[in-house]
């Protein structure tokens, strides 16, 4: 789609790998005090002090987790920083730096790759991250983006998936499903789109769902209001592959059960009006969906004073001894099983 | 031809994208003492205390960077770490962690990935650095290799490309233009093969040509090398793209000039044969041909008695003033400009 409609085009090839390193790069600034050097060396030089190092990394292919039919460039550029960010965040720690590696067919121009670094750019702004380095290429066929992202934290801050009690209480921040329906609204127009090109569609009802899945936002916030809340949690992870999918992550790892409470899970009213026009089940959306980029963590039942009536926070269940196992409990009152449905790029097709 | 000669094939839709992880990871140890969470988490927690912290990251594209018809893949991981490791060494830094992304397409099985991963776990043990995370996702076509290498340094330590003074020596470690040579007796064979697949090649008088291409290493020694011998360096970089490529680095990013002369560039007697073979010109290749993963670098005057005579370095040249300009001094004594010509992989085909 993209490579059909561009007027202005300029080849990769024209600028070579150092011109268009040099194009791309230009205008990045260096905001944090840790970023000793970015690029345009062998390797960035960055200064943690005291602090720990967080580190994470994650590779978006297209036709597997993006579609450039829907997804526009620059909202691609974003969302692939956001990704990365939101695991940092998922640590309790603070995003500071990422690279940023690319590979393209030759058959995007480069005005594409700046649509693309624009959203990268942005991400980076938003969040207040140094982009430090990366590396630009070509590939066989589509686009691949590759992004690495670096944060700091205290020791005692860091919250790993496996600190969970077996008697804490189950947290989400957000709200859960919107950005898998978003998706499902994208994926229709584009098959309206296929039949009638020239059709207009009529998105209104569909804003908040189509934004969580194109542009979503990590919770960069989340580490500050717990601290000023001065609430620890006990383990974290983001919700990237499905409310269902991290919990077991983390029951797993921390060895304990847990329930859930089908009627707790937050939902926004586009989502549940949009899963009745589908007929799907909101709660099969909310639990499998993922890509929402909220925060799922734990916290001592102590501490559930603290955070009663915030708006950001939604008690979803609670941790039970391991033997017990991980349910929903669904509004019916019966307990089913919880699964491990997150999504899988490496399935067969 | 990797997808069709293996007997034994275990499909990775079979394992799941955790399930995968799991079983690829198997056996990595830590051992960095500054690793304190390596994979499991949303991300690793590192420790670098008062070193400062370096970072670099590649990406490796089939058909760009590799041709899977004579790169094992044991091979391929291997050198894919390699080149990582390459970028902290040209820092003076020491390489401690590294994360690994890889995309394949679903036609690859369980048993390519095991090799790929073989060569990874293989130089993270051979370099002492802990493979702390990384992404294991699906491609449309071929595979993908992203790799970001972590390293440390005392501040003064670390040798940028800028340091270069203009009456500095121009210095390389070990011999320079084999590993492109090694892929031109490689891409030779394969077209051999091509004509008569039961052809068994005579590679003998080759093999420390291939070997630079196939199984290039860093030199992760020279640190401690130049620091035993009370040398620090003011420049340096890794010769990835070619030792022109890399002179008119140091020279546009120091602000100086050089002169290069061809004599001094050192060459290993294998490679001088094959040239004659071939027919092909051995300073081309020499400083263009790029992929020799050893280090250039600058220091000053004063220090050359330190070095001279170990056989790791070669003097090759001197830093001028900027407005003398990148020169090669040939054997003829005529002076001609040196040209980036490295190797361009968003080329045009």
């Amino acid at each position: 789609m993209l490579e059909d409609k561009n007027q202005q085009r300029t080849s990769l090839a024209s600028l070579g790998e150092f011109g268009l390193i040099d194009h791309l790069t230009q205008g990045i600034e260096l905001k944090q005090p840790g970023t000793l050097t970015g690029i345009g060396d062998d390797a960035a030089v960055l200064d943690f002090k005291d602090k720990k190092t967080v580190v994470s990394t994650d590779m978006l292919v297209e036709g597997v987790h993006f579609d450039l039919a829907y997804m526009p460039l620059k909202h691609l550029g974003y969302k692939a920083v956001v990704v990365n960010i939101s695991d940092i965040c998922a640590m309790n720690a603070t995003p500071t730096q990422i690279t940023v590696s690319v590979a393209v067919s030759n058959r995007f121009p480069l005005e594409a790759l700046e649509e693309l670094y624009g959203g990268i750019k942005l991400a980076a702004k938003t969040y207040g991250v140094d982009i430090v380095g990366g590396d630009t290429t070509s590939s066989q066929k589509g686009m691949i983006l590759s992004i690495t992202a670096l944060g700091e934290a205290q020791a005692e801050e860091i919250t790993y998936r496996n600190g969970a009690g077996d008697s804490d209480l189950l947290i989400v921040t957000g709200d859960i499903g919107a950005a898998y329906m978003g998706l499902q609204v994208l994926e229709r127009e584009k098959e309206v789109f296929k039949v009638n090109p020239n059709n207009q569609p009529d998105l209104d009802a569909y804003t908040y769902l189509i934004e969580r899945q194109l542009k979503p936002e990590a919770r960069k916030d989340i580490k500050a209001l717990l601290k000023s809340l001065e609430i620890q949690p006990t383990a974290m992870i983001d919700v990237s592959d499905g409310l269902s999918s991290e919990i077991i992550h983390i029951c797993k790892q921390s060895g304990v059960g847990c329930n859930l409470y089908e009627e707790k899970i937050p939902a926004d009213p586009q989502l549940i009006s949009a899963c009745e026009e589908f007929n799907i089940d909101i709660t099969t959306v909310a639990i499998n969906g993922g890509e929402d980029y909220e925060l799922l963590f734990t916290i001592k039942m102590e501490d559930y004073d603290k955070l009663k009536g915030n708006p950001n926070f939604t008690v979803i269940g609670h941790m039970a001894k391991e033997s017990e196992g991980v349910h929903l409990i669904t509004r019916a009152n019966t307990k089913i099983p919880l699964k491990s449905r997150g999504w899988n790029a490496l399935q067969e097709e």
